[in-house]
């Protein structure tokens, strides 16, 4: 084999590992999206509770095939991890889990909260993301985003909506589905000058999702299928 | 009919017109999005030039179907109205106007520098928008995004990629599918304290067009689908 050859041999795999797949299924809101290097080639969202998970791996396929690229192609695979809706990250790991173990793919998980901080970056005040925990709950992560990556301000929180308007003070950017399940409360008991996050961007997007992820590939953060398990916060004490 | 009645039917009209449809042709990616009220139902966007135009209105029906909903539901379709791809605008736009006047409801366009633009709001500096023009050209429009909705900032241009580097001065946020396209020439010749958007918010994102769509319909910018062209702009002299 001459170097040519061989170059060109190992081009065509960087290649092909470079195509990557992301799931999020976090919220009642399903996003599938296929990116090659940094570029994204298709993205399907679809916010229809009960029948997107459903129809996760056919949408996959319809996306592979939008794109012109087939299954074996794949070079990695991303999820968000949680926290979120139970049945949907349970669903949406086992779908990544299933695919990286039969294509022998790195899989990689992404902190649902820090790919919902992600979408507003270049901030110059904290973000706050608020995610529906149900029973007048939350999920709560305070990231700085002064660039590209946000930076976990603390661990991700649980706790009572009501206990939300001491914690959440301006400068603020808020952002996350949390303002839709609990936006009357919150327009009503935070303050005017806390900044609300346009709502296209408060749901997570797997496009998102696979900018972190290479990042997180890139980092040596890849994981084994069998160890990958969703991320449930506990409330606080 | 007793008021109660009345009320209910008025309830359900207005529901039903709340249902909108949009559509951004305006580059080689494609994407469509449903939305009822400020809630996005689904979204699709799809980078693979050359096939999404033959494909918009089985997608447009897929929308409809994976989010529960049929085509007489709609009641508004917003369009992205360029500058931008000769070829995507023309048919996103037909499609649009054929839709609008079969179905008989409101069509809006929506400057797709403005909804680039609104992908990054809340913004402390002002943010430039890259499109690319072909040939070496761009189509640049900068906006001040203190909030949720882009304000401009003069008259959108197309000039040569050559004279950005003496126009785009920090503090600037840098966005739009330009930077993919002029890429390595901007890297090389803007200063390195202009920050660049993220890379999937470089792209027009139907859902964004569907929230300034909403707020253009209620701002009484609808338009008679005979009216609407594509914006296209002319190199400066």
């Amino acid at each position: 084999m001459n170097p040519l050859s061989f170059n060109a041999k190992r081009k065509t795999r960087n290649e092909k590992r470079s195509l990557l797949l992301a799931l999020d299924t976090s919220t009642d809101k399903g996003s599938l999206a296929l990116a090659e290097g940094d570029r994204l080639l298709g993205e399907y969202s679809l916010h229809s509770p009960g029948t997107y998970l459903q129809h996760l791996l056919p949408a996959v396929e319809e996306l592979f095939q939008a794109a012109g690229r087939a299954l074996p192609d794949l070079g990695a695979i991303a999820v968000s991890q949680g926290p979120g809706n139970f049945t949907g990250l349970r669903i949406g790991l086992a779908t990544a889990k299933g695919l990286a173990w039969a294509l022998g793919c790195p899989l990689v998980p992404v902190p649902t909260l820090e790919a919902l901080a992600a979408q507003v970056s270049f901030q110059p005040h904290p973000v706050a993301v608020l995610m529906d925990a149900k029973r007048q709950e939350v999920y709560l992560g305070v990231f700085q985003c002064p660039g590209e990556f946000p930076q976990a301000q603390g661990e991700p929180q649980r706790l009572a909506v009501a206990a939300l308007p001491s914690l959440l003070q301006p400068p603020l950017l808020l952002t996350g589905p949390g303002l839709d399940a609990y936006g009357d409360f919150l327009k009503q008991h935070l303050s005017p000058e806390i900044v609300w996050a346009s709502p296209e961007l408060r749901h997570s997007q797997a496009a998102t999702i696979a900018r972190l992820g290479r990042l997180r590939l890139e980092q040596g953060l890849a994981v084994a299928p069998q160890q990958l398990t969703p991320t449930y916060l506990r409330p606080a004490l």
